[in-house]
């Protein structure tokens, strides 16, 4: 495997070894990455900053769940360091051409045109983009139609090549759609500041991967199948109804947060509940089940039609439906699919919009519960509108240009759909991750909620810090290996899960690799991405939720924060 | 002397003796409040915040030059601790009163009318605003026709009602007109934010002060009056060509920044100069010296004409002029007074509105000096516009909704008239400045470039920590008691000078206050400011000047920066 280097200004390239970074991949190798070569104090935007593309270590093998992607860059959100993760068939494509990961360096000057890089095992071409300024979806079709309809893309929508914060890379999903987003952290406004409009994949070349043990391979890859299908979330609750198989549960939890973090519960739940939306696509003829790459046997995904039968959009997920739906007070499940939509068009985070459009309500632009008007303001970023360059920017970004004080976001970044005060560890997850708000990073819902991995109270402060520590541990670890972080769920109650992990990775390379090695290759890259942070200027009073968290408690439980900023240091690394 | 305590939410008043405050005036009080009574992690707009004007400890005196005016508050710009100083009427006519200080608190429901408060010796009334959402100069007119025309006001701008990180509070001058400015850090957006269109004081009310050693003071003050009289600075070079005279000597140095801080000599400066302002000042029939308050000796200020002999605009300053002129590349003295005057009309500060016009022609938006369109894009600040919200945040947030990576700011707030790497004493205050980059926290260009008080290379590192960390202290003091910065240049060369600012107060006061206490007073006045940042989550990564001076050389001396983050700290008490 190499990693493959390319220079955006002088549009030349290198395959170089993996070299000191032999041994790393996805979230661990992004990371270390971006905290050896970009200096913490740079523009996120300027030509310091790189943006790295990575596969997992287990990308290259056909082991389940194994083909995330991790994009990684100093964040313009945050001004911290960012892993974002995202589903496509990028990951499973990128070792076919003896790559882990592309690195994107320095930066054309000022007005260059938008770029299309075309990656093939031999050699790697650079055009002037033939999408430029397009949506993704109709991007897609003339990039296919003109470099072939086997390519795999990666690529920016207007909000990316506007350098928007809350802009997404895209990458295309099985069937070819650029639905898949490493969203969070304006990943999408690196890229686009480096004048990238594409990266597309000649999947068509395979090349034979190696296994040192491949008997040994194979029985671990048997056994991680076994583990899978006999965990009830991984097996049905999420091949069921999808992740807004949540709706229902964190709204009986109290802890759905509703109209901007004022309440626990949601009326109109029900209404954009996974029961609801199953039924929906059902009705419909659209799919309940759906994997975002090949090789995923979890397959929480679906395709959603709209009311005519016709494809709306697909990845529709839980966090989506949330923050359109609940935070906004919006009940209507087909405008919130086409915000779902509106978001992978314009290339934008749906949780930082959700969020940024509960900021336009708190500021009278549009009326709680308006899920039209959402979808009018939506579509204007990425436009000449001014307003849009305000709402792409996020959540922070547009509650300042209005004065609206009641702002929910770590580190600049949103919050996802948990409220903190009732899923403590989640909670202390979103305000110690180096990432910022990111449920991602730490997904204690499994048992404060979900009773997955142990059971403790979400309302109460006991046990949550460690909860949140393990969890940011093991995360990044999945993250490396380029796992579903779905996964955890089985893999936190079955006792096979972790060693499992681990001897795909050993009998994959034919070097040791033990689970203490894997709790190493976690804990490492969490120590890079704080590293970086330090340099970047962040503090333990970074690590806080905004004040209103702290000095409000949530209905209809009643339950508050409370803790310190010195116990949060708890849940580092 | 008593403070004045409004709720902004409940209209609610009480006057307060100075309790634990009292000893301090002007920025050391200011400081200390915000620093003892708001929480350092909340948000600048919420009702935690508080905002507080008060005049120095000087103020009530009839010492020269005291009449400046300290405004306080954690800044929605920096996200720090802010003191931002102003001339005008105020300072002068709050100890009428009785009144030292008057500290806003709390804040009403979203939606409240912008009220109009007025103070009267013996009572406060709240008023709906009779001038919400009108500019300053025709706001001013009509609370005068409304409140009496003896009112002195303090007052936001259409920029202030909307809560936006560049709004000033403008302040009347002696000729009434609301041109003197608090500009820095966004403490208009904190008024407006507790919907207080404006502050009135009735100046009819005039109580008696009380002198301890009234002799012992009028011989102090005397030998105040003799200091100023003595130096050049004071006595000539200010009052001749205003602060503008600065024009020539800083390009002729090679330090005035051009091109958003490209080039450290601007080809046009002969037409913005000091000599071509008085000139064209006194072909118009305006005049060449004017201060900004009564009592003031200095008269820096000036009145300007446009072409047909109509007033203009008033505190026509170097820095305003160096910003939308050799920053920008802009050549037309009336263009740049007409955007003097705009800023003042709308209430925003000048400094942080040039440079987010620089990035404007980053963006494309402007072409690099068309002084026409640098009016027509300031003048949609204040209105409907987004783009306005967008301009009213100042330079980063500019440059981030356009993409742009060569930002000059400090701790969020733009950089003055002064490169830094060429006038290093200046450059370490606005790295190491609790305000973020602010040349009046600690004027250096004295010792670099004027050669008053010292004679230190601002080529070269050597020194210039010592100079900044020594005017930090000196300036905080200064602001404390309510003087004027300028006196500094006369201090700085005459023995007699500190020790007869301390004599002023004790004799004053008729408590023993030395020189060592002066120094105390502004040493203690930053303690609370870095105290209240750290607690806000700064660190010394926070400290240092944006990337592009470390790798960038300056024409035409080609001088970089060089300065490590830990040399740096060196310049904090």
């Amino acid at each position: 495997m190499k990693i493959l280097r390319i220079n955006t200004r002088s549009r030349t390239y290198r395959f170089e070894d993996l070299g000191e970074y032999a041994g790393l991949g996805g979230r661990a190798l992004t990371s270390r990455i971006i905290n050896r070569e970009v200096p913490a104090d740079c523009h996120p935007l300027s030509a310091e900053n790189k943006i790295v593309l990575a596969a997992g270590i287990l990308a290259p093998t056909t082991a389940a769940n194994s083909g995330r992607m991790s994009v990684g860059a100093k964040s313009p959100l945050t001004g911290g360091i960012k892993e974002s993760n995202s589903g496509g068939q990028f990951a499973n494509t990128l070792p076919k051409l003896g790559l882990l990961a592309i690195v994107l360096e320095d930066k054309p000057e000022a007005g260059s045109p938008m770029m299309d890089i075309v990656v093939r095992p031999d050699r790697v071409e650079f055009h002037d983009s033939v999408a430029a300024g397009m949506r993704t979806y109709a991007a897609q079709e003339k990039l296919l139609a003109t470099y072939g309809k086997e390519m795999v893309t990666a690529m920016v929508g207007p909000a990316g090549e506007q350098c928007l914060s809350a802009a997404t890379v895209q990458f295309s999903d099985p069937d070819g759609l650029p639905s898949r987003s490493a969203g969070r952290g304006g990943m999408g406004a690196v890229m686009g500041s480096k004048r990238v409009k594409a990266i597309l994949l000649d999947s068509t070349a395979a090349q034979k991967v190696e296994y040192a043990d491949e008997e040994g391979f194979k029985a671990a890859r048997k056994e991680w199948v076994d583990i899978m299908r006999n965990h009830p979330v991984t097996s049905q609750g999420l091949p069921g109804f999808g992740t807004a198989v949540l709706v229902n549960v964190i709204n009986a939890a109290g802890a759905l947060p509703t109209k901007n973090f004022r309440f626990g519960q949601f009326a109109g739940a029900e209404k954009i509940s996974g029961e609801t939306l199953a039924e929906t696509i059902t009705k419909r003829g659209g799919k309940t089940k759906h994997g975002c790459h090949s090789g995923c046997m979890i397959q929480c995904s679906q395709v959603y039609h709209d009311k005519d039968g016709k494809y709306l959009t697909t990845g529709f997920e839980y966090e989506t439906i949330w923050g359109f739906g609940a935070d906004l007070m919006v009940e209507d499940l087909d405008d919130i699919a086409m915000m779902d939509r509106t978001c992978d068009e314009v290339g934008m985070d749906t949780i930082e919009m959700a969020n940024t459009m509960a900021m336009a309500m708190e500021a009278g632009i549009i009326n709680w519960g308006d899920g039209k008007a959402v979808i009018r303001e939506l579509n204007k970023v990425g436009t000449d509108d001014p307003l849009g360059r305000i709402y792409g920017n996020g959540t922070a970004y547009t509650a300042k240009a209005f004065g609206v004080d009641r702002v929910p976001v770590v580190k600049n970044q949103a919050l996802p759909a948990y409220d903190p005060r009732a899923v403590k560890a989640v909670g202390v997850t979103y305000a110690t991750s180096p990432m910022g708000a990111d449920h991602t990073a730490g997904y204690g819902v499994a048992q404060n909620v979900l009773k997955v991995g142990g059971d403790v109270d979400g309302h109460k402060k006991e046990g949550n810090v460690e909860i949140s520590k393990n969890l940011q541990v093991a995360t990044a670890a999945i993250d490396s290996l380029g796992l579903c972080l779905f996964v955890a769920f089985a893999v936190l109650d079955d006792a096979r899960g972790v060693p499992c992990m681990a001897k795909m990775v050993e009998t994959y390379t034919g070097k040791p690799f033990s689970v203490d090695d894997l709790i190493a290759l976690g804990a490492n890259c969490l120590k890079d991405e704080l590293d970086f942070n330090r340099r970047a200027g962040f503090t333990p009073e970074d690590d806080q939720l905004p004040r209103f968290f702290q000095t409000e408690t949530l209905p209809p439980h009643n339950v508050g924060w409370g803790y310190t900023v010195e116990e949060l240091q708890g849940a580092k690394v």
